[in-house]
């Protein structure tokens, strides 16, 4: 009973740090995207071609969570993405804290689209708010179909879904039409993009999508 | 400070039943296998593999972790494998009392050897002993080869690391050689197996690793 609590008042004091996290950024007009995903589904690369694509159309910028190392953080800079590391040194997920803080090192004025890259895990990252305004699921195809059913607290805590790597999918036992039934069951509400960074299919949809939130959150200013 | 020293309670009372677990283990002469991934990473397709190349010579059995369903013990089941589900309802990890519960509905008398397949994660679970007496990290191909940098503590952990789908080697960005050295500059005790469970590839190594451990297991019995 006793870790219960304390466990309900660390996400109460998460959720009020991530309002406030929401709030900076609306007053700054800048959407944010929480992705999450299993270590290696292909968050980095997609935000890596993201940007090549807008090519500085819209003004990215990331915050990105990783255990260890600043791997990442150098991929998404030389992509042209201002970026901040956040280590969280054996932390399995991101809180809202590490974004208020990660919100101080970006220049908010010069920011239209946020992504928060968050730690590799299909878990824990779910059940924290940081203050995003869409939570994206990353499954790559070489994870198997079953996932949304075997993991189903990630998919229910989410609005889109990105199925990736799906250049694989002839290699792997893959059903792409059972892994969009597996996920709409546990959440009819999702949003479901098809792609391959790599092969660049399915980029087109995506792209749009983002353009319509930034141009969607501009004029809500 | 409070909440480290909850985390190290509740450590110091796994640790315990997990001392309790591999001492029943090791009374019936079980060799136990405590096998860590990401999701998807291919743990269950393995235990399948091996099941159908032992035929029956060595008795397997298995825990099967999962947040939720009982797909994954379905599968064992059925590859012949006595296996028993724990859902964790939400839960990152298996933990020692969790083991200790699972046992008593094991026929540990025909049992030589048990695999536990954790929950696909590949952060929480390194840090709970389960009693098992070798730890396994699998990464599929598919995920990178930067993966042992960027969560060192499951690799720190391990002493058997099994690097799976190498069939789809050709199709990612993962470079063998230095997956391998990543992995050997984070823990250089892993002992590194290369298989691909649907191909085939890799599979004798391991099966005559299985066959010295559980021989040895016996011998001292």
């Amino acid at each position: 009973m006793r870790e219960v609590k304390v466990l309900t008042k660390i996400l109460k004091a998460n959720d009020m740090i991530a309002a406030e996290n929401r709030a900076l950024l609306d007053s700054h007009g800048i959407c944010c995207i929480n992705l999450m995903s299993s270590p290696g589904a292909g968050k980095t690369t997609l935000l890596e071609k993201t940007a090549q694509l807008f090519s500085g159309s819209i003004s990215l910028g990331a915050v990105e969570g990783d255990v260890a190392t600043s791997l990442d953080s150098e991929r998404l800079s030389a992509a042209g993405i201002p970026t901040v590391q956040v280590n969280t040194g054996g932390g399995c997920h991101l809180d809202a804290g590490m974004i208020k803080q990660a919100l101080l090192d970006l220049d908010l004025d010069r920011t239209d689209l946020l992504f928060v890259e968050n730690v590799g895990n299909l878990i824990c990252p779910s059940s924290f708010d940081l203050g995003e305004h869409h939570r994206a699921v990353m499954l790559s195809v070489a994870e198997g179909h079953d996932k949304p059913l075997k993991y189903p607290g990630m998919f229910i805590s989410c609005d889109l879904m990105i199925l990736s790597k799906t250049d694989l999918v002839g290699n792997c036992n893959f059903d792409l039409a059972v892994g969009k039934e597996n996920a709409l069951r546990v959440n009819p509400r999702l949003r479901i993009f098809e792609l391959s960074s790599l092969a660049g299919t399915g980029m087109q949809e995506w792209m749009d999508f983002l353009t319509e939130l930034v141009k969607g959150k501009k004029a809500s200013l």
